[in-house]
């Protein structure tokens, strides 16, 4: 594997690519023309893609789909399972824990935590819940690097800088808010919210939109 | 308000600014360098990204919070209400759901869509669920303009087909798998479930691990 840095979109399209590879048969014979195709983008561009990773095979005879699917796992760090742990464990959280459970997934969510003292102490779909102050000793001991922030916006800041405290490698952010860490800690904003404001944007800004009202 | 299109990141950052006006007196007065303070960016862009939606007052004398929160809102079509069907009343859609009631916000979910014959012509959280052949009646007479995703990934696509023969102008689409609509119907992804396989790549890959590691 190069040792430079994928840009972001080459290794979330890649985790598209394992996705569909996931959903077929494991010795079915696969072109790059054949995958392009079922993902809606091109052959050149799954070719260079692939490319940064290393070799996957000759592209003119096409890849097996199995071992494309392993190979791009390992390239992802996806043959290991990874420890999770999930900051605030209400609605939102137990809908991922729920989506993260069913999909069989190299995630498992191994310790949860939340300020409501009717939660802490008990297993919620079966993840232990623990108070935050609790957060340094848990994942030192149990090695967990992702924690996923699912508090409400006014103490994601705070959860945030708990798991940096408590050695966390990357946090992938839920809460309607951003937050701010080290630079040695990935961090990622799925920020649904700001998706959903910006949309009345554009729909009402769309220019097919404004013509046909001007017919 | 000029008639470009604005970048998409400006527009998400101005959604961003709106949280955070929300947040604070409505009298309050506040230079763009507190804004960026707060927010973590510069002034400049503060600046900047404002100037792309129209005037907004003096930034030397700093902006009345309230009123700019006005301005943002009705710059962004978010001073009134945009109804929006959720399809896929599954533990996603109900997080969501009760997300959007408690923040107070300018979404309305005005109908729900399932398949699940348990959760037709049921109200869940106060939204009246029908079948998915339902949707191009139920969102033409509604209005209803935004539509969102909730549904498992193999249902993803059938559903984006039946919201755009429904007329709907936008989706959010929360599934794991990409959804293809007309260039007409404005769709984004909010893929968690890549933005979480792509983690350990970062995590394994990140040049101050793997020099502390040689230590």
């Amino acid at each position: 594997m190069t040792q430079e840095r994928v840009s972001e979109n080459a290794a979330i399209r890649l985790s598209l690519y394992l996705r569909y590879l996931r959903d077929i048969r494991e010795e079915a014979r696969i072109s790059s023309e054949q995958l392009a195709e079922a993902l809606g983008t091109s052959a050149a561009r799954i070719r260079k893609d692939l490319s940064y990773f290393g070799q996957f095979g000759t592209p003119s005879k096409g890849y097996i789909a199995g071992k494309l699917r392993h190979q791009i796992e390992k390239a992802l760090g996806l043959d290991r399972v990874w420890p999770i742990a999930l900051v605030g464990v209400g609605k939102l959280g137990r809908a991922l824990l729920d989506n993260l459970i069913s999909e069989k997934s190299r995630f498992r969510i191994r310790a949860g935590f939340d300020v409501n003292p009717d939660k802490i102490g008990r297993r919620i779909a079966g993840v232990k819940v623990y108070h935050p102050y609790q957060m340094p000793k848990i994942i030192r001991n149990e090695k967990i690097p992702i924690g996923m922030i699912t508090a409400p916006a006014e103490a994601a800041q705070e959860s945030a800088d708990l798991l940096v405290i408590s050695g966390i490698k990357g946090i992938l952010n839920f809460s309607p808010t951003r937050v701010v860490v080290p630079s040695y800690v990935r961090s990622k904003n799925v920020d649904f919210t700001s998706q959903l404001e910006v949309m009345p944007y554009y729909i009402v800004n769309d220019r097919d939109l404004r013509r046909a009202a001007q017919d």
